[in-house]
């Protein structure tokens, strides 16, 4: 059955049908009063979710994009910017940052530990120079959640704009941009909104647009004030995805009509759900409970066994795909994700299929433990 | 997540992505040469499925409607007609023949047993005036699957010509309409042929043909000869759902792709894990695993439990929908289908549901229990 398959990395996530069928809509033309109108809804829609009442920007571009455009219009060269590193989107997030002439000062948390607010505290206590700090709300590398409203908090008793990258955790795992002080939050199509990759979304707080207006890097795609000139008739600078623009409206209608906080429960319990199983079968989680993403779950290879080999087999023969280890991780963990379309039945995909390709590469496993701990957080009989 | 849905019923079944693809193409003429050629491959593909040389045509109405016209075309008033009858679907082929005006001799078997060889002997050899045999290939509203070859070797050796309704096993399960002797074999898309409903097929051999011509029954819609005529420059006689064609086409490429050995074995796969699973929950199966349907499995309910409320847990809570009990069955047992677009996740998706849903029900279940059973099966771990 070659057009059977599960996908469970962290992006690109499945798309629902619904999704799929708005998508397939005849394509119209960007500038006309059709699309006007669907953009101003999508834009509505997009500030529910990200809780803001901050002007809201959807890109046609990758989530590197928007986190690109948040740094090419609020960091000039030589500023000092403080980046907070928990893993490979960290770096990535400091590495823009770099690449646009800032002084970065990089504060790396181990690789599957969260952010350290004391750390991050005596930090911008000690360089009242940091003029823009770098976060992850979750980091799809090892699958750890951020305290935002933590760094949000203590960003803002400084001048300094906090940026995050939301790119894998908006729309699974709450984020209040406003009342916890985003200042620039980005977030990408493919992962909890449910859509194919190609549009990324990016809110401007009225704090960050005083910064933007004096920036002076370079900046033409990934302009702010050309975007918000073009949403002022609900227009976009330059030529939108179209069709994604469909999808996106009907991906929002989605989430809006399950309820946000429905849709947080559930990315909750599918992610409790997956390590309940993962750790009955003897395996090791990477992250701590308390900072464990509910939108993807790292987990260590089992001890003596090659973990893509395992991988490989899980999709070969099961259909199902999970993603690999990145950066120092490669070959030692992999990742189970469980975020946007996703419900019960893909859990017991999920550890079914785990659980057969660890007994196939001889680890020692009792097979229907994993799916048992599943259940038993489904039926509300775990701890 | 009211979009995401998990369909075991034993039809309609799930429709691959790519045939809803196909099926998503602009409609075009069907008095064209476009249609002709779409047409012409349909019917080479679906002999090869049926495994034989003799004429195929595609009518636009449900499998039962493909069932009356193989009535229709060789059955006339007076006629005597035996039904061999192992449920709902044997009794429904039976009734079209009597409202055709045949004489019927109707051999009910047990529901959830099959076809008697032996019966079908004595009355053949008792009643030469038999003109027309009625059997079931696969009876959908027990899971049984009947011994076509075995009784088109006894029919074969008489005048009369063998109907049969194989809507719910071509594509699931191998039938040799040549080999085996059926005159016309009936089948629908909804079922293994994983299409939406809507249309039938209908092989008819050369000895049918006879009888055909000479048919004294009122048919238009359903008349073979009218079928035949048009199918010689490849139209259909009455306008076709052209739609449902394209799906069909790009289906019978997946089921050719995978190869009809392989789609077999892949059936008997499914329904091998689903039988070890429900054994291992405790619950018994319909059907002995001697005649026991590769299409779809039979369940009783457990003891004291009100099945239908089972059947609704299952679907309200984890969108799994099975079928219910039919005839002097209904409320009694329960039907998973692992038909057409169905996989080992599949089967894992059907037993994890059921396992919450028995234990949701109070009845005593070991949670991973019939996971690992199905699991057993898909290792080469079970008897």
């Amino acid at each position: 059955m070659r057009d059977k398959h599960y996908l469970m990395v962290p992006g690109p996530t499945p798309v629902p049908p619904a999704v799929a069928a708005a998508m397939s809509r005849p394509v119209i033309g960007h500038r006309t009063e059709d699309f006007a109108q669907i953009n101003r809804q999508i834009t509505e829609k997009l500030q529910k979710i990200f809780q803001t009442e901050n002007d809201v920007f959807v890109f046609t571009n990758s989530g590197t994009g928007a986190m690109e455009a948040a740094v090419a219009n609020t960091v000039s060269p030589g500023d000092t910017v403080l980046a907070l590193i928990t893993g490979n989107f960290g770096e990535r997030f400091a590495k823009i940052a770099r690449a646009y002439g800032a002084k970065v000062m990089e504060i790396n948390f181990e690789w599957g530990s969260d952010v350290d607010l004391k750390v991050v505290e005596e930090k911008l206590a000690e360089h009242p120079e940091i003029k823009v700090v770098l976060a992850t709300q979750n980091e799809t590398s090892t699958g750890v959640t951020n305290n935002i409203a933590g760094i949000g908090a203590l960003v803002a008793k400084t001048p300094a704009l906090l940026l995050v990258d939301g790119v894998s955790g908006v729309g699974a795992i709450e984020i209040k941009a406003d009342e916890w002080g985003v200042d620039l939050l980005c977030t990408a199509s493919q992962k909890a909104l449910m859509l194919p990759p190609g549009l990324s979304m990016l809110s401007v707080s009225a704090k960050a647009w005083e910064v933007v207006k004096n920036n002076r890097s370079p900046r033409f795609y990934f302009s702010l004030p050309a975007q918000k000139k073009a949403y002022e008739k609900w227009n976009t600078a330059y030529t939108p995805a179209v069709s994604l623009f469909f999808g996106l409206d009907a991906a929002l209608d989605l989430i809006l009509a399950e309820g946000l906080e429905q849709v947080y429960a559930r990315h909750a319990l599918l992610a409790k759900a997956v390590r309940n199983a993962v750790r009955s079968l003897g395996l090791k989680l990477l992250v701590e409970d308390r900072c464990a993403s509910n939108a993807l779950t790292g987990v260590w290879g089992p001890e003596e066994t090659d973990v893509d080999g395992l991988r490989k087999v899980i999709k070969q023969q099961y259909g199902v795909t999970f993603a690999g280890g990145q950066g120092i991780l490669k070959g030692k963990i992999f990742r189970i994700a469980h975020m946007g379309f996703a419900d019960k039945m893909d859990v017991m995909i999920a550890v079914s299929a785990l659980e057969m390709a660890l007994a196939q590469a001889g680890c020692s496993v009792e097979l229907g433990a994993g799916t048992r701990a599943a259940q038993e957080v489904f039926l509300g009989r775990a701890e």
